[in-house]
């Protein structure tokens, strides 16, 4: 037996792989006959899966990095879908619509905290940096759920679906900014200019490669008539240097590297035939495991009473603030009142980012240990909220209304496997037209 | 700069999927250039990049388990791609291809062996046993180089593919065998009845689950017009299933598990549609991977002139003794003479298997670290040279030949990225005609 237990050990990753698979699928088709988005379901397999209730699947080295690539590639995907002309158009609504967005939560977190959190814990922090750390945390979006529940919705290129992508984006820098601040306040060693100087060099050395990266493959890859598998493995390899990139030289997150490399070539003539093959990679194994490791992150601790009421009301205010701080940032770019409200929902989702900035606190004696319960609990009510709520503030009547340019209506969604499915075979027709002519 | 270090520690498996994308190609591009088979480039990329030459590439756990998932996929595929009736029909020769193709290799292993090693090393099993094993070292036949270089070449599905194929997952039994017998002599905790009983335990419950299975997916699948993802979905899992219960519960090589998982969904009536999403998995990521992964794994040492020899024979022995073995084998099965000598190439190369079983030798104490150099050099010979061979005995000027039931003729194969990229635009067109019907 202890025999077999060894080989359980060296092979478990396999069956791993098969559980989420199998039980993404299940859950997603689940959600999606309650008519609900399949990537709910798919968030809810972890969640049960996980350690959180039954525990048979744990998140393993392997597993995370995985998912890793597959957040990349969901993000690289969404920068190819992107038209940069419409990104450019909501640049500065995107920038007013993640300041205020991170401001209010901010200043709800903080409140909250402030309310009850009153005993310094032993070696921590100064109270009051602690129940900003709490705002800091209320202050992250998690840009993956909410693409691809649009993607899902066929709204990823609505005004609005730009608006929430670049506006997510921006407020993962904001983020950091605010968790650079608040860690050199209470960690000597940390340099705020510095990270100020390497965002900046960041955008630059972006723009610079993705330009050159731009005009060198267009050029390249319009050479040929035929869809080559090479045009395929250079944008990966170049979608993954660049995520290392941003990550490793710039303390950017790798998500924005790969949003970049995709826009680099969401005008190519190869997008379409790229799009679909990143597709297949996708939602075959990256996705799954992406979303499920999600839910394997989750482990609930046990909570006294007043802790619970301090969870809810967390909750709460983590809905609102983002709702109303998003919500106004659209109001005031003169979005009409539909589109502020979905701008608002699709950023409530906190995901992985709010669990990752919380344990990067805890390292620094920022985050009480009591304390990772009520954000646990946070981000999973906001994290299986926002796909439910974004299906319904996108479910339009009205066949006329300003924000239809999506491909697809809403309502179709249901019919066939996912809209992805359908748009996919288009796309499938579309390119061996191409490639055999 | 240590912050930037831990970072690059964390994401470095970024960079190395991207090393391993853009070698790959690159070294697959320049080898067909230079009309060999892509996989040739691709297991020199690892072998550039690894520690055998200038190192800036090293095998990982996350690597190891990529790899693994590529190369249960290549097998998985191959089932797909097998017809059973024809498997079936070469049934018994494969067997008497294997079982030659095993005892010469091994009796020519053991003699060459007996001629260099005459000294025991300190601590180690009886110098016969120690000679026997360089012999079972020798046995061992890595198919996935065979199939990926017969699919490049679109032989994979003519007469002697079959064999090929047949054979080489005969081997595999075998050569599990051959390794017990011997490793139970050296250590006697292990029972060889145990582990014949596990293997005829394997090929039941593989015949029954998978015609369970073939039955139920073939009803399930055949209700919808439209080629679904849940399909891909489940063919995966079941693949990974089959795979980890053979390793597991059988003892028997995950990529045998997987070959039963594809020829279970074979004849159905998403064969091609799965065959072609899988070929993109594979494309994309896993087999990049797995081929680069063979040339990471080698390290060569330091070795004095005697051992140089010792190599330099053990290669020689080690093409003659399988190309004669199998052809032999294949010659008392009445193939042709031009099939015999194909098939005796095919099962040529050692790849990783090889690595594999010396590496368990060592462990028990069969193996002298001394001729892991040796072992090296050989496996890296007649992995390379494989797929050259291959090129060669399978290039026909008479287009009437035997064996020219592959689709396409090989000289096409140097005009298109390769003919798999060809193969799967057909399978797209034909996919998408029944997908949007």
């Amino acid at each position: 037996m202890g025999q077999i237990k060894e080989v359980m050990n060296e092979y478990g990753f396999l069956l791993s792989i098969a559980m989420i698979l199998l039980s993404t699928k299940l859950f997603g088709l689940v959600t999606r006959r309650i008519k609900l988005p399949q990537v709910v379901g798919a968030l809810l397999a972890g969640l049960i899966l996980g350690p959180a209730c039954i525990g048979i699947l744990k998140e393993t080295e392997f597993l995370k990095e995985v998912s890793e690539i597959g957040v990349i590639i969901l993000m690289f995907c969404a920068g190819l879908e992107t038209d940069i002309k419409e990104l450019k158009k909501t640049g500065k609504a995107s920038f007013i619509i993640a300041l205020l967005g991170v401001a209010i939560p901010l200043l709800g977190g903080w409140g909250v905290a402030a309310l009850f959190n009153t005993v310094n814990g032993e070696g921590l922090a100064s109270l009051t940096l602690q129940n900003i750390f709490i705002g800091i945390i209320m202050t992250a979006t998690s840009v993956s759920i909410t693409v691809e529940t649009l993607k899902e919705l066929g709204k990823l290129s609505t005004k609005s679906g730009n608006a929430i992508l670049g506006a997510a984006l921006i407020d993962d820098i904001l983020g950091i900014i605010a968790l650079t601040v608040i860690t050199s306040a209470a960690d000597t060693s940390v340099n705020i200019w510095m990270v100020l100087l390497k965002i900046v060099l960041f955008f630059v050395f972006a723009i610079v490669v993705c330009i050159i990266f731009n005009i060198l493959f267009n050029k390249w890859s319009g050479h040929s008539k035929k869809d080559l598998r090479r045009y395929v493995i250079i944008g990966f390899a170049f979608c993954l240097l660049m995520s290392f990139s941003a990550e490793v030289f710039f303390g950017v997150a790798d998500i924005t590297g790969a949003f970049c490399a995709g826009l680099a070539m969401s005008n190519g003539p190869r997008a379409t035939y790229l799009t679909n093959r990143f597709d297949t990679l996708s939602y075959m194994l990256l996705s799954p495991v992406f979303f499920a490791s999600i839910g394997l992150k989750v482990v609930l601790p046990q909570m006294s009473m007043s802790i619970v009421i301090f969870s809810v009301v967390l909750c709460i205010v983590a809905v609102l603030t983002k709702v109303v701080g998003c919500g106004l940032g659209a109001k005031f770019c003169k979005f009409k009142n539909k589109d502020c409200l979905r701008i608002g929902v699709g950023m409530v989702s906190r995901g992985e980012v709010a669990l990752i900035v919380a344990s990067k606190g805890a390292a620094v004696g920022l985050m009480n240990d009591k304390y990772f319960g009520p954000i646990v609990i946070m981000v999973v009510i906001t994290t299986i909220i926002t796909p439910i709520l974004l299906k319904f503030v996108y479910k339009s009547k009205n066949k006329n209304d300003s924000d239809s340019s999506g491909v697809l209506d809403v309502d179709k969604f249901n019919k066939s496997e996912t809209l992805e499915d359908t748009l996919q075979d288009l796309i499938n027709a579309d390119s061996c037209q191409k490639s055999l002519s």
